[in-house]
């Protein structure tokens, strides 16, 4: 792939962590925006970016990422995609799809650029350009939302992404996306909220390992960001959370009526899903 | 501390951990019982115990650490207890307390031995001897339930412990090791069985990473085990998942009903609660 100019909109941990990968491992030229002058000094100083990047750099770029908050990278394309040479690839970063590509798909019509949606399968429980990583993608999932973007694109795409570090790039539609990341991801956050609310929790300490670890792990939650990403999939999400407290209630139930073969089953069918999956 | 026989019954992940620490960081002399003749050539073949043990060694040992399913336990106690020295501490290293302390206290008053209960906080999603490891404890938290024992056997108790590796000994009730327990513990247990069974389940792969992995690791459980570690924990473990439940619920309401502010106070409050605690 010949070099190309990419723009990162937002330093924060993925759109930092995204600059940091393509500064280390590819041959492109990268700059950044961001609303934070600190940030963007920051993101110079330790060659995460060649310099900030600017308005008037919009009609050179090759390729515009959106590392923003799902309506906020939609405002931005709206804002500023008339700017932009009409082979530009618009791309984002966004954890739900089916409430930002048919808007970036229609404003790429509208506009003239080229839209391909994406989402890094990467986090951590913190936040911000302080803690991104070039490597925090290494082995992880690229999942790319082609949404009718031309061969080339798509390509381009996968190619930047197999060059930064994931691990594979999975294809695939808004509505099978939001669906799977339902279940994947934004259940085990409303679940480690939820499980911290307990009195217990406090009291933990001393009485803990592993397990409570990992399922409150992701409780540290940006929850501006969450309550967008949550309410913008409800339909998918709250479907998952009806199943989980079915099937919560029924071992629940189990445990009540002291059912220890039904009880059991349902640890079985548990264990033998995981085994199935060879995890 | 001076040197003593150390007979170790049952030799699973855990007994087998207990085996190869005592073996490998203490002075002490470990013999152990278990029904696999294999298991016992392997233990022996690697250093984790010296040799078998048998019925009589049972006057000469000066620790008896049980370490089977809980009411296999108080059996093993009940059957051999009045062959034990008046000195011999008996203990065990079942995950719950109220079913077996009370019963084992009982026992030692009868038949003439010394009880100290106590709970090895680490574990893993394998069981057997085969994944046994000296090193399970490091760091670990070690759960002693005196149960009115003398201070000697007490003292000995946690010197043990801090021997093989754990990183800090925490005295309780039985009735609050329960209640602890349901919440750290079998909850998370209970969780990661009724997240998989999840229709989404068998393909999450490539739209899952970190926080999949976490709420479903111990799904791959044994359900022998756990289902007599949850019945004997009935009330604790029943009032948790309500609690779950109804945060759950109310996580729920809030997606549905599009209640941005009450859904992303019930998320801050998560992070409140983790950041709190400084994890």
């Amino acid at each position: 792939m010949e070099q190309k100019t990419i723009m990162i909109v937002g330093l924060g941990l993925i759109g930092g962590s995204i600059a940091k990968a393509l500064s280390a491992f590819t041959p492109h030229r990268v700059l950044g925006m961001d609303v934070d002058p600190e940030v963007l000094d920051e993101a110079v100083a330790c060659g995460a970016i060649e310099r900030q990047g600017y308005e008037e750099d919009l009609p050179k770029i090759d390729i515009l990422w959106l590392c923003l908050y799902p309506q906020a990278a939609v405002e931005f394309a709206r804002k500023h995609g008339a700017a932009l040479k009409r082979s530009c690839i618009v791309t984002d970063a966004c954890g739900i799809k089916n409430a930002v590509c048919p808007q970036l798909k229609e404003l790429s019509k509208e506009l003239g650029f080229v839209f391909v949606g994406g989402h890094p399968m990467a986090g951590k429980e913190r936040n911000g350009f302080a803690v991104s990583e070039a490597t925090l993608f290494r082995g992880a999932s690229y999942l790319l939302v082609p949404c009718g973007a031309p061969q080339w694109a798509e390509s381009t795409m996968e190619e930047l992404a197999l060059q930064m570090g994931f691990g594979r790039v999975v294809k695939t539609t808004p509505e099978h996306h939001d669906e799977m990341i339902a279940y994947t991801s934004q259940l085990p956050h409303a679940l480690a909220c939820a499980y911290v609310l307990s009195p217990r929790c406090p009291g933990h300490r001393g009485y803990s390992a592993g397990s409570y670890r990992d399922v409150s792990r992701v409780a540290r939650i940006n929850e501006t960001l969450w309550t967008e990403l949550f309410l913008e999939n409800r339909e998918a999400l709250s479907r998952e959370l009806s199943t989980l407290m079915e099937n919560l209630s029924a071992i629940q139930t189990a445990i009540d009526t002291e059912d220890a073969e039904t009880l059991k089953g349902l640890l079985r069918q548990g264990r033998e899903v995981k085994e199935a999956l060879g995890e």
